[in-house]
């Protein structure tokens, strides 16, 4: 039997050492009988006949959700208060084609705790809103309700570990509770 | 014919007047012919048998998703330098589905100079990266390439448009233009 394919979506693909960064995730992945995809994988070359390098990195990026059994995905706050973009634009994608998704953030807080150390926020009748007036959700969740919900409706709910804060790009220990959730609810299944 | 219905994705939802932005969205809808499917349309009642609310504002939101003929996604940059993730997450799966999408941004400028404004950049070898050297994209895109790129390959590129600030979570023009480019697509498609 070959071994399930797994795409490896993060914003780790922003660090310096990103290549060496995607392997570690792909030995990690083999540990636990996975192939990992990691994006930097893709060999783009000059952009032929017209195309743009971002559009061709958009379409191997594609084409490696399309082919991947399964997706873990590194929902760590980026710049932000929030998880990387596209690294949401692949969850949503990977959820659609009916893909088992499991995500993972280094950071143990809410969305609503950090976003009020971020902003200067106000609670009127139990809705936290910010200076524009926006409402903030408070569901207890990492991220927006459709990144939390997604996972937790698949049945991967997702992992929260504090990370020492210089590691909190690099540190690889939820995506290792990630892939043994993995390997376990595979072997569990029929 | 039935009229296309067209799902309407966006921050609004956070907003104080949320309903009513949702009405004007659905009026234009229905100006170029189609029928607007809005979140919050969707009654979300008390969470039965041990479901949560956000988990059932999420199955909401995904039925329409697939319901729907097309999204039009409102991708102006929210609470820092890149859209919505909620929004985000909803443009891949409408992707991955195969369905058109047109996003709109009502701020004109690149991922990199909002970054550039947002944080410390420095440039090293025609690279941009940030103080805890981490690369920006450099792609003259509006957000991360998987969103830009994902809407060019669909025949609809991101529209930006800059709408003076106080309305930059209001300003519909952008919105409206979409629906033309929509309309006058589905118009000359076989």
């Amino acid at each position: 039997m070959r071994a399930k394919t797994v795409y490896l979506a993060g914003p780790e693909v922003f660090l310096p050492e990103a290549v060496d960064m995607g392997a570690r995730k792909k030995a990690l992945c083999e540990k636990y009988g996975f192939e990992g995809l990691f994006p930097l994988d893709n060999e783009i070359g000059a952009a032929p006949g017209g195309d743009t390098v971002d559009r061709l990195i958009y379409d191997a990026n594609f084409a490696m959700i399309q082919r991947a059994d399964f997706g873990v995905f590194n929902l760590t706050p980026f710049r932000g208060v929030g998880a990387d973009p596209g690294t949401v634009f692949e969850l949503g994608a990977m959820i659609a084609l009916g893909k088992p998704a499991l995500g993972y953030s280094n950071d143990a807080d809410d969305l609503l705790a950090r976003t009020r150390r971020a902003f200067e926020l106000s609670c009127t009748d139990g809705v936290w809103r910010d200076e524009d007036g926006l409402s903030v959700e408070d569901f207890g969740a990492a991220d927006n309700l459709m990144i939390d919900a997604a996972l937790a409706r698949g049945g991967f709910p997702l992992l929260r570990r504090a990370a020492p804060p210089e590691r909190r790009l690099r540190d690889l220990e939820a995506f290792e509770a990630c892939l043994m959730r993995a390997q376990a609810a595979f072997a569990a299944a029929p």
